[in-house]
Order: structure tokens, then sequence, then C-alpha cells
């Protein structure tokens, strides 16, 4: 602290140099913008896949046509990303099953070796020289609110974003995304919950730079509201909402999380007082050895204790969800128990654990049962009833206007619950429950030193927090 | 338990048969009515200083008189009592300094070898034949409006009463007071906060009788409020208001805790059920032995804690209330620190002791410190900055929309805290804190064994509760 009003905080932002933020932006382009080769070699991949896509899909369907969407399509990748999407648009007369069929047969034909995956249509992936490649049918449609299926927006999120993205904003995109991924808040996938690819283009086109999206985020006051098109019809509960503009009833930033956007508050207020190039580095993090991890043990005075299980066979979007809803379960589940817990995660590799740090790990044999009013004839009678006789109840006895008993504790212990078939039965997401109700093991004190193999960088994180 | 209808309690009440209920009543009848001797010693004594105080107040006061006052007026009293009230009247004309005067001359040659107490007036005590007499001097008002204080209210109590005790209804209070005095619900002294004698009385007359007031009190749901001269112009947040008839503004049983009224209707009803001579003996109970403590402590897996300390010189209505604002500071006190309370009582002798049983006594060296939103510029930049730098803290890091630290707790347990300046800080009773102040003890786990000699009996009750 520098005195009082450092420690309040509230004098006016310092905020570095022009010229200071300029170098460590200029030196961020030299390593984001990709170089006139690296463009040249993506535009003749691309064009020669549009071409084959072309002539496949017209083929079997005659008002066919192909569309390079994405970042490679604008100008807003990442030197080094690698990704080209190509949607081929059938007219919406067509019927889905026809619709998948030539999807398929299109994006074979364009990605000979490609493999089929899924997401709400089926569609194909596939290399080509060293570039990743999916070829993805969809709709032509007048207008996104009429899709029938979320790749259906995409040709429309590409048009806006092609009209609006002059050279200079494509570059402050490829800047922004960069500081977004530095800072781990980059990418909409639901174990980050951050900001996608085409929110961030969004802001950048909305604030007119990565400058001024800093210093607007600097003051951002949640729920914070922006509607490019000024066309929103419905109103969301999101600390984050970008009305989108190709459609007026979706939120751009619903997937974000509010830890994200406090996030990306912090660091724009950090990287505008002291510009540095840290910020542009995605943090890596050394794994915990075994002798760090038991002298935070030691130093905290906490109880760890972990469940690890198999992990269910899901794709990432499918399990995180999952897994935090079974830590929130598992929490609350200790937490009625009187096993108070101070910290939590969720660790998912080849097995997963749900890391439990507990400020009370045991309470005592007996716990307070309180009873209905006296005056509550009925329930009253028949409480006193139950416990008057019990040996191992204490009490009943008054307090104030009810009866209080003292019965034995089911569980003592948190690894007594834990190991017990109530484990079951809290709030646990589907597959995990699965899992749990295979095998699963429970590790305390200093026997979670056995998650380091798997997970050493994550509970680095975890013991090491930065914002 | 008997089956599904009586664990649900909601049955009829059972009752016993008239036949039991009135063996009983007999019996105790034995024991509590004063038999023609005891009432003729009581009238010989009463008679001679009724004589005695009115001469000596006539000679002083041409306006005053003399009234005997109180349970053994009208015979509501338990047979052994051996209380005599002897009220001398004076003019309200009288300046309140001659007052004191000649109530003090009065009482003395009313009492010869009587010393002097203080209540709201000061007044004298003394012994005669056996009998405690006290004699007490109050203003001749028209009515118990009127009264300047406490005492004068006492002729008109008197008045209200033996205008409607009969024999029967005299038996009555005899007994009421007796299962109140056997359920330890009687006196309305502030360590009890029960029944006074004016009260008990008032139920009977209102209610008709022991066995009517017992099914009533059975049927109550608090608020219950009785105005036996339906004349109440104030409101009460008591459990039970019963308006004076002799001053609408006054609740007869303000000070009756809640505790005391449940306790009332639980034993109405078990009485009603099974009528016994067990509820109308006081329970002196077995003062607890060093191994049953040991074994109740053993048994409960709970960690006592006691504050010990010299008793601070008041009379009981003084010491009480402050011991009971003293066990809920300090129990609030360990609260607020994470030292959950399982039970706790305030114990009182030539010492006293809060004794305090603790679910929790331990915890972490770190405590979560929950900081502001990230929005809150002012704050948050604050925040941040006075703890990013320091080694000894974890964080601050992101949840949910606020900055989180992890910071070293002030005490890990209990006992550090109650051994602490801090404990000086909670809510005490004025005389309790300064008793702190010079020296106090305190006692763990096995330690407050150390607590048997003085209260092995409120011991017993505390760990062996009855209602």
């Amino acid at each position: 602290m520098s005195g009082e009003n450092a420690d309040r905080g509230d004098r006016d932002e310092p905020g570095a140099s022009k010229g200071d933020f300029e170098t460590v932006v200029a030196a961020v382009r030299e390593r984001v913008d990709p170089d006139p080769d690296e463009r040249a070699r993506l535009r003749a991949v691309a064009d020669r896949l549009i071409e084959r896509a072309e002539a496949a899909a017209t083929d079997r369907c005659d008002g066919a046509d192909v569309l390079q969407v994405g970042s490679s399509a604008r100008g807003t990748w990442v030197s080094g990303d690698r990704d080209i999407d190509v949607f081929v648009r059938f007219p919406p007369e067509l019927d889905r099953e026809t619709l998948e069929e030539y999807g398929l047969e299109v994006g074979h034909a364009t990605l000979p070796g490609g493999h089929e995956e899924y997401a709400e249509h089926p569609y194909v992936k596939g290399a080509v020289d060293g570039f990743d490649v999916d070829v993805v049918p969809c709709f032509r449609l007048e207008s996104a609110t009429e899709i029938r299926s979320a790749v259906d927006r995409t040709p429309f999120h590409a048009q806006y974003l092609e009209a609006r993205l002059d050279d200079d904003l494509a570059a402050d995109v490829r800047v922004t995304k960069q500081f977004m991924k530095g800072i781990g808040v980059y990418g909409s996938d639901l174990r980050t919950r951050g900001f996608s690819g085409y929110l961030t283009e969004l802001l950048v086109c909305e604030y007119g730079g990565f400058r001024s999206l800093l210093e607007a985020v600097r003051d951002w006051r949640p729920q914070i509201v922006l509607d490019p098109e000024d066309h929103g019809r419905a109103s969301f509960d999101d600390p984050l909402v970008v009305i989108d503009p190709t459609d007026p009833e979706r939120n751009v930033a619903a997937v974000c999380a509010a830890d994200n956007v406090a996030r990306l508050q912090h660091y724009a207020r950090e990287f505008l007082e002291r510009p540095s190039l840290e910020y542009f580095e995605p943090d890596d993090r050394d794994p915990l050895s075994k002798s760090e991890l038991l002298s935070h043990l030691e130093r905290r005075g906490t109880t760890p204790v972990a469940v690890r299980f198999e992990t269910p066979a899901l794709v990432e979007d499918q399990l995180y969800p999952q897994l935090r809803k079974s830590l929130a379960g598992i929490c609350q589940g200790l937490d009625e128990r009187g096993f108070d817990v101070l910290r939590s995660t969720a660790l998912a590799s080849d097995t997963s654990a749900i890391l439990v740090e507990l400020a009370v790990d045991e309470r005592p044999a007996v716990e307070r049962h309180r009873g209905p009013p006296v005056h509550i004839k009925g329930h009253a009678r028949g409480f006193y009833g139950r416990y008057a006789d019990d040996p191992d109840v204490y009490g009943p006895f008054v307090v104030e206007d009810r009866y209080v008993a003292e019965r034995d504790r089911e569980f003592t212990t948190a690894c007594e619950f834990l190991e017990s078939d109530q484990l079951l039965e809290v709030g646990l997401g589907a597959h995990v429950e699965s899992a749990l109700e295979d095998e699963y093991e429970v590790l305390v004190d200093d026997d979670v030193t056995a998650l380091l193999p798997a997970f050493g960088s994550e509970l680095r994180s975890y013991f090491e927090p930065v914002p």
C-alpha cells in the first residue's frame, strides 16, 4: 500500500502512456499477424477446397453454393491457427435427411481421407496441406431468425462481419484474441465458458478497436447490454449481453460466465495501467511438486478430500457441465452435514476427481435436532413420544417455545459420508453418477498427492491462484 | 412408539380418569394445605403485628392504615411457607421522603431487631416467632393506575383477589403453586423468569380451578391473551399476556419466558395424561460425578470450554440478566469466528462460569475473505492492491463477479479467542465485564471437571436435560 488513496483505490485511473501501449501491441502484432506468405498459402488451399466443394455440391443439387466462413475467411485468424471452415448451403426446400446425405458426400469429395463428426448435423473433417478443414452443410435462408440449426446462422455472421471489418479492425481482432487467450478467457466451449471468436469480433467492432475495447471494459458495470443493430427483443440474466446482429432473440455472450467477464475487466485495468507482453502469453503452469503440495496443506491447515473416478466417455462440452454439477452437489452434501467447504475444484483427464478442501472435517457424535413448538399439539406430542424414552437421545428439552433433542449424528467425519451410499444421492451429473456407481476412491489429507501425476498444473493453479 | 397414530401424535388426548387425578390432588392437598393449628398460629402473629404497626403508624400520621397482603392474607400460602407481608399505607399528600422516614420508623417499631432492606422504597424485614415478616410503606391511592412505585400496586392486587378467592379456589391455588414449583416454573425472579404468585392466583381464578387451568393450558397457542377485566389498552410481545385487573397497561406475565410457558404446557399435558405426585416434587438433582461428566463428554464428542470468574457482588435479579447477556455475547463471539456452539449455559455461585459446548473448536490457518465485485472500481482496486503482493495471502482470485482472498485467520482455536483481549469486546453484562477485566480462567475439555464441586447439580441438569 502506498498510502490512503492508493489503498482506497478511488484515485483516477493512472493509465500508461500511449507509447508503452503501442510498443507492446506492435510486438504482439509481430507475432499474431500472418505474413503474406502464410496468407497466400491459406488462400490457395481455401480456393482449391471451395472449387472442389462447389463442383460436388452443384452436381447433386442445382441450388447449392459454397462459402468460406470463420476467421480464415475474413483475415482475423491469429498467425499459426490452421482452421479452414467451408460451408455448403442447400436450398431450404431440401429435406433434412437429403441435406445430411449430400453434405457428407460433398465433404468426402472435398476432403479425401476425411472422417465424419457430429454436431447438430453430421459433417466431414479432414487435413489438407497442414490445415484442419471442416466441410459443413447448412440451409440457405433469407434471415437468421429462420434457422433450423445453429450452423445455419454461421453464414449470416460471416456476412455481417465481412461488411464491417476493415484491415485495422481485423488486426485489432487478432490482438484481442491473443489477449483473451493470454488471460485464459478465450473460448466458448463449456470448459472455458469464455469469449467466442464471433463475440470477440463483435466487441472489437462495437468499441472500434483493441484499446477502446479495454478502456470500455475497464468501466463496465454488469449487466452490460450491447445491441449493435438496436433490435433486441428479449431480456437476459447474463452479466454480459451482446444481442446477435443477425438474430434479435439471441445473446452471443450467453455462455460467458461472470468470472470471465470479471477477469477480462481485471486484466483490462492491469494492462492499461502497466502494458506488458506477459498478458498475451497463456500461463501454462508448471506442475506442482509433491513437496510443494504438502507444504501448502501444512500452511493452510485444511483437510483436502477427493473423490476420484474414471472419466465418463463424453465430449468436453458434455463432461464439464456434469463435473460442475457434481462438484456443487458434493459440496452441498458435505455442507448440509456440517463439513464446511473452504474451496473446491473439478479435475478431468483419464480419471476425474472432485477435490474439496474442508475447513471442518469432523463433527461431534451428537447433533441438535430442533423439534416443533410445544403448542403445535400433534407434532409436539409425536416428537416428544419419539425421543423421550430413547436412551441414545439427550432430551427432549425445551428451548424457547420448542422441543429440542440431541441425537446421534449420522456421519462424524466427511470421509464416512463420501464413502457411504448417500454420496450417490446428492445432485450429480448423470454420467458421473454412473461412474461413481461403478467405482470410486476417496483420498484424504496427504493422500491427495496421488492426484499430482495427472493434475500437477491444475493443482498449481488451485494452490497458487491468480485472478 | 406404539404405531403410526401415536407417532404422529394427532389422536385425541387420552387423559386420565378423573379418579386418578383427584387421588393425586388429594395427596398433594394433604401436604400443601395448612392445618388449623398452622392457620391459627399465623393469624395470631399477623394480628399482633398489624396492631403494633397501626399504633406506630397513626401515631405519626392521622390518615395512615395497615393491611396484611400476600398469600398469608388470603389463605393461598403453601403449608410451611413462613412469609407475612404487612403494608403500611400513607395518604398520597405525604411527600416521599417523609413516607420513607415514617415507613422505617413503623417497621422498626413493629419488628424490634429487624433490619432495613431496599427495593423501590426502603423497608424493614425481621423474624417474629419463626415467620419472615416484611413491613413495607406505600401510598394509599384511588386506583392502581396512579401508583408511584410498584409496591403501591400490591394493596389493589390484594383487594382484587380477596374478593374472588373462595376456599375452593384458594385450595386450588395452593395445589397449582406446588405444581409450578415441582416442574420448576414458579417464581418471577429474573433467574427463574417463571410464574409469580399473583399470576398463578389470577390464572386459577380466570380458569376456575387447577384442573380447568391445566386443561386450558394444554391447548394454549401463544400468544395467549387474558384480560379478566376486559380493559386492556396496550399490546405486548410476550408469549403470555395477562392484563392486570387493576392496571390496564400492565402485563402481569411480562417476565414469564417462552421456555416456561412451553414447559407448563408440556407438564400440563403429561400430568393430565398420567397423574402422578412426582410433578409436585421439585427435582433437586444429585450432583454429577466426575466419571459421569467424563463419560458424557466422551459420548458426545464435543469440546466443552468454560470462562470462570469471580461472581459480581449483585442481587440475583441483577446478576442473572448480566450472565445471560454475557452468555449470548460469548456464544456470538465464538460463532462469528467459526467455532460452532452446540449448547451452553451460565452457572453462578461464589464463582461464575459461562460454559459452552462446542461442535467445532478448531479452524484452518486460512479463511476466505470475500472482496468487492470487480466492477466496483474503487473498492476493487483497493482490495486487489492490498492483497496482491502479500506473500501470506492466497489470491486475490476471481469467483463469480468478485475478488476473493484467503488470508490468515486470527484465531485457529476457540481457546485462543477466549484467552485474548477480544473476549472483552463481545456483548457482556457490565459487572461481568469488570470481573473478566480483573481475572478469569479458561477451562477446556476435561478441565471443566473443575466446575463440579460448585455446580454438580446444574451439570446434571445440563447433561441429563428434562423439559
